[in-house]
């Protein structure tokens, strides 16, 4: 599993703060605590209150850079502040997100390939987050057609099934884990799969159960990355039990340990 | 999910120990803190070192009819042994189990029609347990054509794909998974899948987190039964959870407190 860090996000009042104040300590502690915790990448969102998110997302990613080398993944909807951020990256970089709208598309695709970027397309649409399975696979198919036909590499895609919280959408988390293996067999070389985790648990009070609960079965169902809290200890238990359960990583007694140590 | 508990066996010192010295308020608290806990059934198993199990079996489902009218679960190899249970079963009973070889199916399969018991079928023969997703497919095959053959409803069958310790076969644990949904395919009206769930971890350091674990996964892919410890907290939690996730309990925010009220 792929596991992209969601603590560096402008909603967290911290992280914001940090933003305003150009506090480079608290970005790069919050980089380096995730990566410590088992991040692969780390996603950069500025947050919904930043004044001048462009702006704002250069400094992240310098600020970033300048403690680690692993993969940002710049999390924006408009596509100036995905450029901002992608005019200074240095490090390995994802894109997040296109949607299936053929105008996100047509943009997001060739800055995409410009900047050999990962690229994750959400399965929804001008029309919303689709309400069942056949709609939800239209939509991945759609943006892996895009893909073939612009040469962009279908193995970069990560689509997302767009998780919606159980106490608002309940029936359609069996579709969001049947979608994970939908995706998966659209092409050859395989798109991968990525879900924004934390979603699922939004306005529950039981936050972590709950995320640490879907996150495992869209494992067995082939998840290969999900963005979430890696300084959650029982989630990362549960995901780092869960490799070891598909075979994904070698049985020793202390593998919770050496995981992290990978 | 149908929880089967698993404390009243007599590999466990206290149950063996109430055994031989016919100390009915062990057993009987041990049922009722399982029942308490979230068990719909209970296993019963006299343990490796009985040493009249016919006896044993007899008085276990007496001492344990006294305190609930659950099911029951006779956990025995010898016919014998299933049989004493069954002469004086009142509660609804589950026979645990038969293999797929001829010569048990046609003892075990007239038993459970005679006492309308449900029953478990294990998908090993006598070459003991298959190491493949085929051959298990094939052995659950041949216990659903016997069952077909002689009139057992094949609704009341559960089969078993018998879960390996991790640290013995871990590569066997994705045929497993696999395994449960194979079966449910196998006629219409579909069998049921139990599984023995302690088994995965047994020789591991962290016990529960791999039981939860796995069995969340076994839950997304159509598990219907598990024999568990339903008084192991935290893998209760998961199982409601996972519950809530594919759909099978309405959410509501004390999900955790309702499901064991219901």
């Amino acid at each position: 599993m792929f596991v992209i860090g969601e603590l560096i996000n402008g909603m967290y009042l911290s992280i914001a703060s940090a933003l305003k104040e150009r506090n480079k300590a608290v970005i790069q502690q919050c980089a380096l605590k995730q990566i410590k915790a088992g991040a692969d990448a780390l996603d950069i969102n500025c947050g919904p209150h930043s004044a001048n998110p462009v702006e704002d997302m250069r400094w992240l990613v310098e600020t970033v850079q300048e403690v680690t080398d692993k993969m940002l993944v710049l999390d924006a909807s408009k596509i100036s502040v995905i450029e901002s951020g992608l005019s200074v990256i240095k490090n390995p970089v994802m894109i997040n997100s296109t949607t299936a709208d053929a105008e996100k598309l047509s943009k997001f695709i060739p800055l995409a390939l410009k900047y050999k970027a990962k690229l994750i397309g959400l399965t929804m649409d001008i029309k919303g987050v689709p309400q069942n399975r056949d709609r939800r696979l239209e939509l991945a198919a759609t943006i892996v057609e895009y893909c073939l036909k612009e040469g962009f590499p279908v193995e970069d895609l990560y689509l997302d099934p767009v998780l919606l919280p159980i106490n608002v959408a309940q029936a359609q988390l069996v579709d969001t884990l049947e979608a994970i293996r939908d995706f998966k067999i659209i092409n050859d070389p395989s798109p991968k799969v990525v879900l924004g985790l934390s979603n699922i648990s939004q306005g529950t009070f039981v936050r972590s159960l709950i995320n640490r609960t879907f996150l495992v079965m869209a494992q067995s169902y082939g998840l290969d990355a999900a963005i979430l809290d890696p300084t959650d200890h029982e989630l990362m238990n549960a995901l780092i039990t869960a490799e070891l359960i598909l075979n994904k990583q070698i049985y020793c007694d202390s593998f919770l340990d050496a995981y992290l140590k990978k």
